[in-house]
């Protein structure tokens, strides 16, 4: 796979970057990203080298500081709320703009799908739900409810995404953990897509 | 119990009212829920008054029609976006439009403790706490965590309104059932006072 069309690297030397951003947990997670991303792009037939590259690239600011997304916060003014939140909430939604920094990724279909893999949003494109969907089923995902959302993925991404999304706010109440406004919209978007059972 | 203060009529006479707008079934929860506000007012040093006729009409638009809420927020202003949910949420959040054209009630605590006693808010007042956990807890209600809402009832009105708004959460993404914005800021800011048990 080579993401020359997005990217002034090889994906070789792209890994070796990765290797000094994230742990090696992390990259085998995102690397496991960009295959499932790659698989459901054939599945849903969108373009294969976008979906991976977006799934590789999704955790890339996973293991910045609190201070560093505070400060990303203020130079690309996000809003003072958006501090309230943590490291969950921010790697998505602020991480973006670090990787259009380090990386020079201008691709917008791209960026939104890495802007909004943990949120979600209530307009999600193809290529957001490959890779918000992706993230939470790849192999090495192990919790409850992750061989339903597999099975769902292969039948329809909006029940996969309306799934995944109902047992983030599950899982998030039950360890008394705030919700972001954007996983409430993303929940109340799709969540007709299943069944009432 | 007289409401006079805000009321130009009896308790009696405001019975016989209620009973032309809502069931009977409706009218006992009414009822159970002012006794249940009266006996919170007392235990958390609140107008016992106030808090009772807050609970008395809670419920006093439940019956209205789709179209009478459609027009009420028209007429109020209230925005486009409230027109896509439904008597669960226009009861509280338009249904006090309606008490103040029937009833004549203008005290703004009464109006907005209805108001929002089936979503909470943010910022909730002493009143609308006791409103919105009465609601919940008064003694006729009879579902999973009911016992446990109640015990957090008599120890701590934020307690019990995190953990009713917890469960209220769960049992909608349960039945696959959209979930009003306000509700997820209640959860938000209330969801620390529980333990993370």
């Amino acid at each position: 796979m080579t993401y020359r069309n997005y990217l002034d690297m090889s994906r070789d030397q792209l890994i070796k970057n990765l290797e000094q951003k994230v742990t090696k947990e992390r990259l085998k997670h995102m690397i496991s990203v960009e295959e499932t991303c790659i698989r459901l792009a054939h599945l849903n037939h969108y373009d294969a080298k976008k979906a991976g590259l977006a799934g590789l690239l999704h955790d890339y600011a996973k293991n910045l500081s609190d201070s560093e997304f505070i400060h990303l916060i203020d130079k690309y003014q996000l809003g003072e709320e958006l501090k309230q939140w943590n490291n969950n909430i921010w790697h998505g939604l602020v991480g973006t703009y670090k990787i259009q920094e380090d990386l020079g990724i201008t691709d917008k279909e791209i960026l939104q799908a890495i802007r909004y893999h943990t949120t979600g949003s209530s307009q999600m494109t193809l290529l957001d739900k490959i890779v918000y969907v992706a993230d939470y089923i790849e192999p090495s995902r192990d919790f409850p409810g992750v061989d339903k959302a597999r099975k769902l993925a292969d039948i329809s991404l909006d029940k996969a995404v309306a799934y995944e999304t109902a047992q983030t706010i599950r899982y998030l109440v039950k360890k008394r953990i705030p919700i972001h406004p954007q996983t409430l919209q993303t929940y109340n978007a799709y969540i007709h897509h299943l069944n009432k059972d």
